[in-house]
């Protein structure tokens, strides 16, 4: 007998929401059940502009989605700002959360979220959809292999995307009472999360932001960077911008091994993704030149990257549903560690580039 | 009536040498003269061994290769804390001097060397040998162009190479009284170049080391990093290591374009050499995919690029022996902001990692 898939519903009409309502289609364990906005004809056009099933019902108000007892699971595209009130509401209501990033505004935030999640019994997941991508197990191995990459040393990590006036102006993502977080949590949650991805989610022991972060009139990140340190001297460093060219690199460099990318968030093309790994390259005799060049790995992906997402967050639930597991607590915790980091970088620009220990 | 060859000479028989003794060969308007040594087997056998031709002076001291009047000019690849010393006595010898990099243990230093070059009328050049390279101009085309690139917002570049337990006890890198700058001075000081080189050799207002650097017991820099702060806004951060795997990388991102490269000291072949130009992408309607992928741009190398800049050198010399010209400050110039920029990372690194100003 095949589970029966998750029955999803929508809360908030972004735009974020078109891309993961097509992965909720095309996940072999889920179906999109509702979608709510606080404008019923908002979600009417929604739900018809993104292929809703015919029967997927149509909510006026985020509360009247979570009260529907067909809803299994939540995915919510909200603002960051509204992320405590309605994420804990969906714990309450016993429907699992699948959630855009940043989770919370900081990690006091985010733990009220997860106790709700955790006394509830509800699985919780972060939207960072690259993580899921079969590129991201691949390049992992490569990591892993102490023979060929050996001991993690270091690893830089930019994501920045060059966004209009107007962006910057109204977009939800520079004001102060919506993603109050502005390109550290858009974008320096995906560089933050590589880092600790590389790091086999080892959290650093102190972040210390970059001079020269932008910020808009109302306190909002702009641009900014931080270097991070561990406590067996591993370092990384990160950059995010909201004022200069799409650009998306992981450079991971270990004793024996770099790896490398350059579209880590968002692979160019849906179907394939590749990576460079570099293994004890060295010299010719003169220095001319290297021996054992870098190499590209292509890696096929038969789903999009939010679709295995999205299957990966349905098969936790159906685990829940049908078998009475207990959440899994893994995307939880890394979630966590992630927030943590991005806290400290905050905290250390507020502390004028100040060392800022991270305490788990 | 071409003009006759810049004959030159070597003083002292690092390994370097043997490159740079090729590219001498090799350029069409330079001569292999001589080479000292401390000692005139090791001379001798270095001749032997680099092709030297059969006329080519062997000297038992760098004094009396400086005494030769056959000499024009003189190739130093000595290790940083004799800099000062011979590259003084070359330029009151009058012999132009191509100098291995870093050009001094400090700017102080450098100056004086400077002044000794200015005073006695002979060129200056430092062995940054990736300047030369037909890739670099291409490069910086790209950087210049501002419908494509746009205005410089940050760059991030990475020289690393891992070494072994003999080079990390006996290599004059890691020795105090040698090559006194480690890590910063062997492979930071090509990073900073990168840097200012991206930067149109603008200053950087500040340089903050970044915390984590490693030292050994004598207080050699075996890893350290920094980050730049420019009046403008622009940033840039470097990471120098010989603890961890060879990389060789340059991101540099502005508002519409990126540059990136990973093999920007030396070229992976020797005939040609690549970089990657992303200008303007963007994502598809539903953000699942980039428009406009970066392309790989492959630039043909004629000549090696340590000949390039031998040919470079040499040219200038000529120019100053047979039409009077005054030496070129270009160089010069070029070099003392890489140190300037490496004294103020030093500097911050002995002061905490607090910001230090960097005076022109």
């Amino acid at each position: 007998m095949t589970d029966s898939p998750i029955r999803f519903g929508i809360i908030g009409c972004a735009d974020i929401a078109r891309k993961v309502s097509r992965a909720i289609l095309l996940a072999p364990n889920a179906t999109l059940s509702a979608v709510a906005s606080r404008s019923v004809d908002k979600a009417a056009n929604f739900a018809k502009a993104n292929g809703f099933p015919p029967e997927a019902k149509i909510y006026g108000s985020y509360e009247s989605l979570l009260d529907d007892p067909d809803i299994d699971a939540v995915y919510m595209p909200l603002p960051t700002s509204l992320h405590l009130k309605w994420a804990v509401l969906t714990a309450q209501k016993k429907k699992h959360l699948l959630t855009e990033k940043p989770v919370a505004l900081n990690v006091a935030e985010f733990d009220e979220i997860l106790k709700a999640c955790e006394e509830n019994g509800v699985q919780i997941m972060d939207g960072t959809m690259w993580m899921h991508h079969p590129r991201t197990q691949k390049m992992k191995e490569f990591l892993d292999d102490k023979e060929r990459f050996g001991q993690l040393k270091t690893v830089n990590s930019c994501f920045s995307f060059f966004t209009d006036p107007d962006f910057l102006k109204n977009d939800i993502r520079v004001k102060p009472d919506l993603d109050a977080l502005g390109a550290l949590g858009d974008e320096g949650w995906y560089c933050i999360r590589s880092i600790l991805w590389a790091a086999d989610y080892e959290l650093p022991k102190t972040a210390t932001a970059l001079r020269g972060p932008v910020l808009n009139d109302a306190g909002v990140i702009l641009e900014c960077g931080a270097s991070l340190q561990w406590e067996d001297g591993k370092t990384a460093t990160f950059h995010c911008s909201f004022l200069q060219n799409l650009t998306m690199n992981i450079t991971a460099i270990g004793t024996y091994g770099t790896l490398h990318l350059t579209d880590f968030v968002i692979p160019y093309q849906e179907h394939e993704a590749s990576y460079i790994a570099s293994a004890k390259p060295g010299f010719n005799d003169l220095v001319t030149g290297w021996t054992s060049l870098p190499s590209q790995h292509t890696v096929t992906a038969d789903l999009p990257q939010e679709v295995c997402m999205v299957r990966e967050f349905a098969k936790l639930v159906q685990n829940i549903k049908k078998n009475g597991a207990k959440p899994d607590k893994k995307w939880a915790t890394i979630s966590r560690k992630t927030q943590l980091v991005l806290d400290a970088v905050k905290a250390s620009i507020g502390k004028g580039f100040e060392p800022v220990e991270i305490v788990n």
